[in-house]
């Protein structure tokens, strides 16, 4: 395992994305505040650069690679959020960029990548290994390989979200009582953590999955990290990664992170709210954290939350249909 | 007329809402810059308490009631957006609020209204005339009312936005050439002109109206105040006025605003796009700056483009339908 990011890393990860990264708002949501009876801040990276918060660390990662090794090429494997981000962070820093996708990602995502003048290898998510489609084009083309989560820089990328969310709340003079993120590899969770703690130390951070992914929960309650059964389907198609990393697993247990799961309906239900208390187009893998609040499953001690609302890279078909059944 | 509002009112309207009113950002639209080779700037007023930015005119406004005016309480009318922001700013002030509201208003900004705990009169737009209802009711009651647009502590309120798109353009280091704003009555347009324009001497401004309602840019260009046929239809709700405010007119004549007007079928094409490349709900009201934008209407020597999207209060159901249609 390489050595785990520090909050100096972060703080270097922000000098770094500055300028290029959306520096998002923090946002007091006074409707759902008043509904739910508690003070709810949020951090919508829906609005962040490429849709998700996944821009961060795929600049801080790409700005990283020296000049010599630039026109090799990066490749990644993403199921469309890191795709965007690498994609985008690429075509800034004049790196030719190759992503292995499933053939199955939104339609918004594939688009999205392309635009960014990325080049795109389909997999099939239930009969191939995307890591070795990848690894191999890698090889092939000495091109360099930009994890999704588990490694130091994407994780010190994805952390800047904590610095920013500590500096807003400190200048509105407010202490977080928990603050509720989504969990896929766990790059955002334990970055974002890790930032937050500096500033907080004795925030509560929880990690919501959706139902049947749920193995970050299952491995930091058994204290080793176990596997979820990706055989399985779910709405949130960023949050589908099948065991934590080595390091965000790390990280997450020394912060002493909880896990929790919801499932499907919770998500169509809090992508609707995010409609219409919030005015924010919120992806199924990005709305997890206001489905476990909405569905009561956030400790009722905890007064002040903060909700990082992901990714907001959803096809309008699927909006659409989710919107009628909330 | 009463006396016009200046920039010193807008500056003190500021200090009056800042802690009750949303700070909301100004975000670089990457992906339409990019695709229509601009530089455009958002600044998203959907994210704003209510939904949308009528709360700041409305705080303003009646925090400075004087005490013992306040249990005769306020009357205002509004299709919904003003009502929200008149209902929240009345809560957190404890003075009752009564609101006189179309009947054909959006669901979500009569049960926004009511959940602020206001008194509503429905009308008919058609055959009543709500000014005359509000007007009876204040004078029954010794209410306050309060004037959507055409009023000079409605007006400084509004104009906050102006003062917030100069400070983060100049924190940015950017000078805008045209900033785009809806216009209904022009309380929005002409305080934020206003504001703006302090910093920004020779920025354009450009107010868009729907078809069929373009009272306002007719005004400007024949010199004299001009009235819209009121029992044609048009999506866009929120900006349904008859014909300009006295102060609000000769603000924006005396600006140099010129006026434009969109389509149903250009609000809805931005509606989606805002959707897919901004991730915010925009309502068609708020939506018709991106409108003209994307209809090829803003002159092609504006470089850099600042658009307020006023607000996002859109019922689930329409919003599904223009989706569907874009």
């Amino acid at each position: 395992m390489s050595k785990l990011p520090t909050v100096a890393d972060i703080e270097a990860a922000a000098q770094r994305i500055a300028g290029q990264a959306i520096r998002t708002p923090l946002l007091y949501a006074h409707a759902l505040s008043a509904q739910l009876d508690r003070h709810i801040w949020i951090k919508p990276e829906m609005l962040q650069r490429t849709g998700s918060f996944k821009f961060r660390g795929a600049f801080n990662k790409l700005s990283q690679i020296p000049q010599a090794k630039k026109p090799n090429g990066v490749v990644a494997w993403s199921s469309g959020n890191h795709a965007q981000g690498v994609a985008a962070a690429a075509r800034i820093l004049g790196i030719p960029a190759t992503i292995v996708m499933p053939k199955d990602a939104p339609k918004i995502k594939i688009k999205g990548t392309r635009s960014q003048g990325a080049d795109i290898i389909f997999f099939d998510r239930y009969t191939e290994d995307r890591e070795e489609i990848g690894r191999e084009f890698a090889a092939r083309n000495s091109a360099t390989i930009v994890p999704s989560y588990d490694d130091p820089d994407i994780i010190a990328g994805q952390g800047t979200i904590g610095l920013e969310i500590a500096r807003d709340l400190a200048e509105a003079g407010q202490s977080p009582d928990e603050i509720i993120l989504p969990c896929g590899g766990g790059g955002l969770s334990s970055g974002t953590g890790l930032a937050a703690r500096a500033s907080f130390p004795s925030v509560d951070l929880t990690l919501v999955e959706p139902e049947d992914f749920d193995d970050f929960g299952k491995s930091l309650r058994s204290g080793e990290r176990e596997t979820a059964d990706v055989t399985k389907k779910s709405l949130c198609d960023a949050l589908l990664t099948p065991t934590p990393g080595e390091m965000t697993y790390a990280l997450n247990r020394a912060l002493g992170a909880n896990g929790l799961s919801v499932s499907d309906a919770e998500v169509a239900r809090a992508m609707g709210a995010a409609f219409r208390d919030l005015k924010l187009v919120v992806e199924p893998g990005g709305a997890v954290p206001l489905a476990a609040l909405l569905a009561g499953k956030i400790d009722a001690r905890s007064r002040t939350l903060v909700l990082v609302l992901s990714g907001g890279n959803v096809d309008p078909q699927l909006f659409r249909d989710l919107l009628t059944e909330s």
